[in-house]
């Protein structure tokens, strides 16, 4: 099992750069904290890792992939409560100008300072009076709600229209919930996926891909009827996982029997658990590093139901890289309020039932003239109040005052049958970091080894995420072993799914070490006698043994 | 062969939104104009687009892909020329103040109203007095130039930095040059790719899919030697194109025989118009609706040595989808003039040269003391002086004027044997913008047509592109063939590659109706024989034929 260490750290992330595979973005015009590129290497790392979890989940069979635009007006993002709450508080050191996260400054002195609130942060700071990391300087200002979200504009000049860089990719299944639901033919359970940027203005990124402002996130918003219980199957997943749960603190067992105790309030939260634990394998996390963590309650969102972390150990510790939350109706009972627009579901009774109605309605003759144009929304209110309701009743209806007389309404009592009734879904959302993901894979694959007493590093990702297939070498790249090895690496290259790269410099041992460093499962040499019979050796690089084959017969 | 009419374009529209293939974004918010979704049907249609290109430009062998943040601070977009350049004309409605791009106001009365200046297009606009589109005024303020990037800003509160959402992909390719150039162990050919968001806040966005505010983006940066003679193989594309060239007007040959002729200027610019032909016909583009336009020399940006925008003919008539442009050593120099950054590579002479060295160099002794900091600097500039320089000479470096007196110079002549020499890149770019060429693969696969008298329609996608592989559908959902059904629906959508929907609403007739209409190439349908022989009927899309095959013979 791999030590973490920060002479490792310093190693592997001295790699990645070197061979292009993460790297801090704009470096020649000075950097910019908080971005980073996805290099020659990486960037094919990150398309499989990205692709690989949008098949994964669409296998679910009721799942589709969706996308949306990053920018995103103002007021969705004042219905799904952003505006508002998606802050972190901020000080800044009265020094050198500098602002800085309150809680960071008191982590030493809190087991979790991120949950504080302002005025515990400001109490902290004047007793331990911590120094500012720019100028260590040790005089704070006050501690204020600093919003995180990229700020810009939308149309020009004055008739600009406020709007944000989305902070998650959510809020596009939320808004679409209507052309999901109808795609399915209106039937539940259904979940709709969605990949790319997602944007948090920090404000003070540190820890390499750990705490980005721009980063890729993958989230499946997953919307089931709360009514109906959940048949999902867990027999498959027998081993035992680390469940640090509210109550029971650190266990090991299986996810089936933390449903069926109880410890893992919902059965589908569960299901995505293992889902999720089953993504994070085929990556290349080492499982044994990997352990889910249920929210305090005091920590998890007022709306949610169970939220569970999954956190990976790596060379910053634990580090949580998905959460997987049961939201409830939240978030499409925001919209709803916010927009007028109805996000249900129906549900259809297994049995007609008889419904005493008793409430108002308007009467059209005599309310019709009385509200013109507002009628129809006066008829939604009456239509809504209870049966005890007096009149005259002063509505306010878009800033406008409405006068209700009770010559304008009738009571309406009477028996119907109903044959369902319209519910807004509960949500399960599975939300993953990418860029942690792909951070925790590559510091999990990293081995540092010794090869004829030289130190020696190899990258033992999975063949479906590793970023080069196969790697053609030519002996020398003379006397048409050079064309030959060109014409087997364009071919490949041609094949789908599969990415080869030729490599014509150093010996041969040279260039199985770099094709090693980057995780290149697959060398082919061509050599003397490749011309001659037409077989080219392959070498593995888990096993490194080394078999003649048949160009014709190559296993990509 | 399609007839585009504006009724054709309503009927396509609206079945685009009703299936969840394309919609406005944000509509339950009251939307947000140039800003759309790829639903539940076109999410999958996208990524399967994007992948293509990804697979087709990483055939050539020597292309990979990388991934960079689309925040871009500053100083890269003013090293690029977006600062300065990137923007419209605009003028503002003196009766309702909505701003309006004045080349639109004016394009009835120019054939070519986007490339008149701002005198110009003053000048129209007093002649012909164009109403608002907004309000039918007809006052208008001045024409101002109104830059199109969104802004945000970096970090928080006071010390944030101003950035941009980028314009294009392709600034990343650039500033990451130097580990493409390593990755390609410093031997051109080669190329970076990047796929993803970019941006531009249109001043009055319109056109649907054609003129949007964020957009998906597709880029090759190919660098090459201008030394070099490249050695591209015409021979395979044997079918006559339309260019339409600067100098010929329209004319109909093989891209072979254009670029013999020198009608297009650069055998790359014409290979890569080639591969770009190629892949619009992969995923679905009519080949006949298809032509190669070249830009006048007063249209084409100073440093570009050729360019050439593939437009396909759709609804909205002849569009620019792809443009391929020969950027000359722009770029790269570029932002070497605005880092000090070298963005070289070397070039090795056939043989040593022996070059004449006649110049002069600082003497460190006494510039040494006289210069301090700055005398690295000093030094490389009077390296860089002609032989017949005279001394004194005053010298700006970073607004600190310097003065260089003949005791801090040497004069330096001698012989040297020379290997080779650094060079800044060519480069051919090949842009790509993929929700246009979304827009009219779907545009030219939408079939209108009749079944027993009813208007029936199909969208003919290829099947690497289609949203949906295969519809599995249960003649009924009783007696154990919904579950069968379901069975192969779930393994289906198992399978790399493969996408499987499930549909048990309505007759088979309807259900078929219903995969045509966005495209799906095969239905499975499950009926009482499948329960008892494990057979199925296999239907065609496009043959309309019907097989039945035994589940464990499905060709997926």
């Amino acid at each position: 099992m791999e030590e973490f260490s920060d002479e490792r750290l310093a190693r592997l992330t001295g790699m990645l750069k070197r061979r292009g595979v993460i790297l801090p973005a704009f470096e020649i015009h000075g950097g910019a904290a908080g971005l980073y590129d996805f290099g020659p290497v990486g960037g094919r790392l990150r398309n499989r890792v990205n692709q690989t979890w949008v098949d994964h989940w669409q296998s679910l069979g009721n799942v589709v992939e969706i996308s949306c635009p990053t920018v995103t007006p103002y007021s969705v993002l004042e219905a799904s409560g952003h505006v508002g709450e998606f802050s972190d508080f901020l000080t800044e050191c009265k020094g050198c100008g500098a602002p800085s996260r309150a809680d960071h400054l008191v982590e030493e002195f809190h087991p979790n300072a991120e949950s504080l609130s302002r005025d515990e942060l400001t109490s902290l700071i004047k007793t331990h009076n911590p120094p500012c990391p720019s100028c260590s300087d040790s005089s704070w200002g006050p501690v204020e709600a600093q919003n995180l979200m990229f700020n810009t504009k939308i149309g020009a000049g004055a008739s600009g229209r406020q709007a944000f860089l989305r902070p998650e990719t959510a809020q596009g299944m939320f808004t679409s919930f209507t052309s999901i639901y109808r795609h399915f033919r209106e039937r539940l359970p259904f979940g709709a996926i969605q990949t790319g940027k997602g944007y948090r203005n920090e404000i003070s990124p540190r820890q390499g891909m750990i705490r980005l402002r721009e980063f890729n996130m993958a989230e499946l918003e997953y919307f089931i009827d709360p009514e109906v219980e959940p048949n999902h199957d867990f027999s498959i997943w027998t081993d035992n996982v680390m469940l640090i749960s509210e109550e029971s603190g650190e266990i090991k067992t299986t996810f089936g029997e933390a449903v069926t105790a109880g410890i893992i309030r919902h059965p589908t939260v569960g299901y995505f658990m293992a889902w999720t634990m089953d993504f994070l394998g085929k990556v290349g996390i080492n499982p044994k590093h990997l352990r889910f963590r249920q929210h305090e309650s005091d920590e998890m969102a007022h709306y949610a139901q169970d939220c569970w972390d999954a956190e990976i150990l790596g060379s910053y510790g634990w580090v949580e890289c998905v959460g997987i939350a049961h939201r409830g109706c939240y978030d499409l009972s925001a919209h709803e309020e916010a927009t007028g627009q109805k996000l249900r579901a129906w549900r259809t009774f297994p049995e007609p039932k008889l419904v005493e109605i008793d409430g108002w309605t308007i009467d059209g003759a005599k309310a019709g003239p009385a509200f013109r144009s507002l009628a129809g929304r006066v008829k939604e209110i009456v239509e809504g109040l209870p049966a005890d309701s007096t009149f005259p009743l002063s509505l306010d209806i878009d800033g406008q005052s409405v006068e209700v007389l009770s010559e304008h309404v009738k009571r309406v009592q009477r028996s119907e049958n109903v044959n369902g009734e319209w519910f807004v879904p509960h949500v399960v959302e599975p939300a993953f970091g990418i860029d942690r993901i792909i951070w925790h894979l590559l510091d999990h694959c990293y081995v540092e080894t010794e090869k004829s007493g030289e130190s020696y590093t190899l990258l033992s990702l999975p063949e479906l995420v590793s970023p080069v297939d196969v790697t053609v070498l030519p002996l020398f790249e003379k006397d048409g072993m050079g064309d030959l090895a060109q014409k087997i690496h364009r071919d490949l290259c041609g094949r789908r799914n599969v990415f080869s790269s030729y490599d014509a410099s150093g010996s041969i041992g040279r260039r199985y070490a770099r094709a090693d460093e980057i995780g290149v499962p697959w060398c082919i040499t061509v050599d003397h006698e490749s011309l001659v019979d037409g077989s080219v050796t392959l070498r593995s690089r888990d096993s490194g043994e080394q078999t003649r084959v048949l160009i014709s017969d190559l296993p990509f």
